[in-house]
């Protein structure tokens, strides 16, 4: 059994607690790129990086295109990867779009991105989790702060602190159509929360967590320490946010008429494959978390095959 | 029994009609003051402005201190005009302040803002209702778009657009805790919206607005004329913010830890007195609607008493 370096859910008050592994796992990450010292240096210090308009043109309109048709493929399927509004039946998330063995399998392992996440983690990768997402103006609702890494290493048995998640934004994200917000530095400290991880919790938790999420001290000082800031995730769409596995995030609801969609790839380093979760609770469906099968990708080289 | 120029709440679909009064109703108001001419006309253009700073310093502190007492004093009395937040019974607004015959009366009274009130609504003014607001961090609530006319008109008897909002923000207001979120220009347009008003609506409607809601079609329409735009009332405390009876606003919860208060008045012309509820059904009560003993306002000057 793998050392519990980060538990949680195990008391029944809250703790904060130094992050213990580093943020950038590869020594040469700042002479190697594709991403610049500079760039580098923004992700370790603040937890989080936007790379603006990283698609553009006709392969954000080939993007878009794909997520628009697989919404519509899967609007009358069922099932346990498919995420439906419980009021109006509509797709909100589809997951395991990585393993689809058409557009977005390819996408995942698209060199340009994969080569960062090489860059970032410092071994060669694979895709932990994937899902395009879809939420609608007027409606879209909020989600609260939690840090993804919690419940990856609670309720999947991730190791350490050294995976990424990887957002393709597939629209204009403005102030005001609920964009990510982040908490600058946040991935730097460690959130024990409070509670047990009821049975099956991803049934529920997918729509809104309840277990894992830090309390509203643990927020505050986290806000503390970023001298009051929240940043939020706004640009043009085909820009890519990529955000520490620990990184405190959430996001209010969207009144505005804009609707939000993207494509969201986990990558975690090959040398931190899951373990059994350290909840001691049976492992969250394959969907979620895979653990079958695992091999590093090979990246592939898509940029030519979009403009031909 | 006057016409009824804006009816709404009468047809099965929604519609949008013009505005049929103006929205500066005084013929001098770009050289008599107090808001010069470029903020004139910044108001009758986008239907709102921010005056920011508008208090600083101790008269600042002075109006935080008001609203934390009086907040603190109505925490253990109930009352139709005190909302309190149903699962922890936290207040979060108290109503009629303006008739408290201390702070807020007098505040209310204030010439600094009576003389732009009348500046902008070309006559005599009174306060048709007011109120406190607390709203909490982390678990704000958002209110959807509505214009307060299509209420007041329909429920209270209002019979013109000759009426504005003047809220007095006593916290930061940033783009990540919710500020109140308007659409320029949209006062220009009135939202007849669907369906009929229930008897009592205000009861639930105070909490979540119901029926008076535009659809979904209308604001994308009042969103693409104002050329995409949503503005945000962000500023620092002590900023007063000024928005046209018919403007169309809202606001996105609140899950950053930082609260939002203000005091809110609503100025009427005395020469738009309300009269009986459009909607045919019964007045709203006293404290949503004031209709009793209605005398203009005689401004009193506050800024040396606060000083001294």
């Amino acid at each position: 059994m793998v050392k519990d370096l980060y538990p949680s859910r195990v008391n029944e008050t809250s703790q904060i607690v130094r992050r213990q592994d580093p943020v950038i796992h590869n020594e040469n990450a700042r002479t190697e790129g594709p991403l610049s010292a500079e760039e580098i240096d923004f992700y370790e210090e603040n937890g989080y990086i936007l790379l603006k308009s990283f698609f553009q043109g006709e392969e954000l309109q080939k993007l878009k295109q794909e997520l628009d048709s697989t919404m519509e493929d899967h609007q009358h399927k069922e099932g346990p990867d498919i995420i439906k509004e419980p009021s109006s039946n509509e797709i909100r998330s589809i997951f395991e779009v990585h393993k689809d063995k058409s557009y977005f399998e390819n996408l995942s392992k698209d060199e340009r991105l994969v080569s960062i996440m090489e860059q970032i983690l410092g071994s060669q990768v694979y895709i932990n989790q994937s899902r395009i997402n879809f939420k609608p103006g007027f409606k879209g609702k909020e989600f609260y702060w939690h840090s993804d890494f919690e419940t990856w290493h609670v309720e999947d048995g991730m190791p350490r602190m050294r995976a990424l998640s990887c957002s393709i934004v597939l629209t204009d994200n403005y102030e005001y159509n609920g964009p990510l917000m982040l908490v600058p530095g946040s991935h730097k400290w460690y959130v024990q929360t409070a509670g047990e991880t009821p049975d099956n919790n991803f049934e529920s938790s997918l729509q809104k967590q309840e277990v894992g999420v830090p309390d509203e001290d643990s927020m505050r000082w986290l806000v503390d320490q970023a001298g009051g800031r929240i940043d939020r995730a706004t640009g043009p769409a085909g820009s890519v946010l990529l955000f520490e596995s620990n990184t405190m995030h959430g996001s209010a609801g969207n009144i505005s008429p804009y609707p939000r969609s993207n494509v969201f790839f986990v990558y975690n380093s090959i040398e931190n494959k899951l373990e059994q979760p350290f909840s001691g609770k049976e492992p969250r469906p394959e969907f979620l978390a895979n653990r079958e099968n695992i091999q590093p990708i090979q990246p592939v080289s898509n940029k030519s095959t979009a403009r031909s």
